[in-house]
C-alpha cells in the first residue's frame, strides 16, 4: 500500500479516472487519477524546443510519420512526430512556406516593438491624415460591402432592424475569422456600425454615451441568444491601434485565452471607455480625441516608420 | 534541380540555416533554410494534446526517459519523452502532485469566470468594505516588511532616497515573482509606492496627476538604467482588482508575451490611466473612485460570491 519513494516510479503507477482541464491551445493537461488508490493530479505540458544549433540542423530530417495536410500554392502544412512514434498521435503542426520570398523572411523574423504615448496633439497633426490617406487608398472597401449587403452576407448573425433603428444607431455582427464558428469557450464575434463616421475610439464623444450603452446591452443580449450564452460571460473591447480604421468591437467569451489581441498596449475595455466619456470634463462635443493614448507598435509597421520614429528623432514634430 | 512534388518529401531536403524566430514559451520555432538551394521557412509548433480517452488512459504509461528534476513535499516535477526517444531532447514536462488534497482539485479544475461591472455605488458600499476587511486581516504585512526594510531587501533594485524624495513620492522596486530575472525580452518588475493611503487605483485622484507622471517617468528612467533597455521598450500596467490591496505597478518589456496577467478585463494602461485622470470633470479631489470599471472574475473568488453573485441574485443592493 506504500507508495515507493522513488519519484520516477510513480509516474507510470498512476492510473487515469478524468481530464480535469486543459487549456485553449490544448498544449497543457490536467488529469486526475490515484496512485496506489490516493488521489493525484498529473499535469503534462508540452516543453519548449531545444534551441541548440546542433539539434536544429537535425530537426527536419529527426521527424518521422509526416502527414501532408493540405497545400496551396508555396505554402504547405502537415503533422508529424518528433523522432519515432510508436502509436503516439502526433505531437508536432509543421508549415513549410517554399520557395519563400525576402517578404516572408521579414514578417516571420522577430520584430522590435516600442511603446509610444499619442498625444491629442500628435493625433491631429499626424495620426489622423495618416487614418484618412488610408480610407482614401479604398482599405475599407471591404467593409463597405459587407455593410451594404454586397458580400459575405452569409455571414451576417445579426443587423440592426432598418425599420426600427435610427441610421446612426445600427451594426451587424460577424463571426471573428480566427474563431472556429462553434467551441463557445472562445467565441469571438466583431460588431460593425453602420454609420462612417466614426473611425476610431478616438471619434467618440460624451454625446455618444447613451448610445454606445445601448449597443453594448444589445450586443449582450443577441450574443445570449444566438449562442445560450449568459450575458456575464461575454467581454466588448476595442483596439488602439485597430487594424482597420472603421469604428468596430470585439465581443468574446470571458474564457478566451488571453492573446496578443487582448494584451494591455493594444486592447481597452468598451465599458471602461464609455466610463470614461461619461465621467469627462466637457460639454457633448469632448471627447477620446483630447485624451493621451499609449499603446505599443512593432518597428516594421507605418505608423511607427513615418510617425513615432520621426518624432523621437526630431525629424518630425 | 526541380523540387520533388511529393509534399511529404519537401520535409527532410530541408537544410538548416538559421533559427529566425521563436515564441517566448520556445513552443514555436521559424527555421530559414534551403530546400535544393531555394530559399524556405519551416515552422515547427508543439501540437495539442490528443485528448481521446483512451490515448489518455495510457498518458503515463507512455512516458519514457522520465527524468525527476525535484520535489518539495507532495510536489514532483520532471521532464520526460512522449513515445521513445532516439537521442531527442524530452518534450514534455511533468507536474505531479501525489497525494492531492480536495483543494488541489479544486484549483486546477477548469473555473468559470463572469465579467462584471463595478459601479461607484458597488465599490462604496461593497467592495471598499472588502478591502478594508482583506487589510485588517493583516494580509498585507508581507508588502509592509518590504517597504520597512525588515524583509526581502536583497531584492529591492531601488528605493526613491529618502533625503531627497518627500514620503508620499517614494517607491521601490522589485523583480516579479515570475520573472526569471536575467531574460530581458521577459523582464517584469513590480513598484511599491512606500505610502500606504493608495490601496488600488479606485483611489487615484486628479491631484495625484503630476505624483503619477513623474513617478512613471523615473520607474522608465531607472529601469532602463538598471537594465540598458530603451525607455519605449518598457510599459506600465495596474491590476484591477488587483491581487492585494496597496498600490502597485506592473512594469514589463513590451515583448513579454502577452498572458492572463495582461489581459483587458484585468490590466489597465497606467498611462491612459494618468491621461483619463487629467480629463476628467471635477476638482482635484475627482478619481478613480467615481467611475464604473469592468473586470472578470473567477467563479471561486470571493469577490464573486460574497459581492457580484448576490447582487445579480438580488439578495443584496
Amino acid at each position: 500500500m506504500a507508495a515507493p519513494s522513488n519519484a520516477e516510479a510513480l509516474i507510470p503507477q498512476f492510473k487515469f479516472e478524468k481530464l480535469l482541464n486543459q487549456d485553449q491551445a490544448g498544449r497543457r493537461i490536467v488529469l486526475q487519477g490515484t496512485i496506489a488508490d490516493q488521489p493525484a493530479l498529473l499535469l503534462a505540458e508540452r516543453a519548449a524546443f531545444d534551441a541548440d544549433e546542433s539539434h536544429l540542423s537535425n530537426f527536419s530530417s529527426s521527424l518521422s510519420h509526416i502527414q501532408n495536410l493540405g497545400d496551396n500554392d508555396i505554402y504547405r502544412w502537415y503533422m508529424a512526430h518528433s523522432g519515432s512514434a510508436q502509436g503516439q498521435p502526433p505531437d508536432l503542426k509543421i508549415n513549410l512556406i517554399y520557395p519563400c520570398t525576402d517578404q516572408h523572411l521579414k514578417k516571420y523574423a522577430a520584430q522590435a516593438v516600442r511603446h509610444v504615448t499619442e498625444t491629442a496633439d500628435i493625433y491631429r497633426h499626424h495620426v489622423r491624415p495618416y487614418m484618412q490617406a488610408k480610407r482614401d487608398q479604398g482599405r475599407l472597401n471591404w467593409v463597405f460591402n459587407i455593410l451594404d449587403g454586397r458580400t459575405e452576407q452569409q455571414d451576417v448573425l445579426f443587423r440592426s432592424p432598418h425599420d426600427t433603428t435610427p441610421d446612426d444607431e445600427r451594426y451587424l455582427l460577424l463571426p471573428d475569422l480566427n474563431w472556429d464558428r462553434k467551441t463557445l469557450g472562445s467565441l469571438h464575434l466583431l460588431a460593425l456600425v453602420e454609420r462612417r463616421d466614426i473611425w476610431s475610439l478616438r471619434d467618440l464623444k460624451k454625446k455618444h454615451v447613451a448610445w454606445l450603452r445601448s449597443i453594448v446591452s444589445d450586443i449582450a443580449a443577441n450574443v445570449s441568444r444566438l449562442y445560450g450564452i449568459d450575458e456575464d460571460m461575454l467581454k466588448c473591447y476595442v483596439h488602439y491601434q485597430p487594424t482597420y480604421y472603421h469604428f468596430h468591437i470585439h465581443i468574446v467569451h470571458v474564457s478566451l485565452e488571453a492573446g496578443a489581441t487582448q494584451v494591455v498596449g493594444k486592447a481597452l475595455s468598451l465599458d471602461n471607455i464609455v466610463s470614461q466619456l461619461a465621467t469627462m470634463a466637457g460639454d457633448d462635443e469632448a471627447g477620446m480625441d483630447k485624451v493621451d493614448l499609449s499603446f505599443t507598435l512593432g518597428e516594421a509597421s507605418e505608423l511607427w516608420t513615418q510617425v513615432f520614429l520621426p518624432l523621437k528623432e526630431k525629424r518630425l514634430q
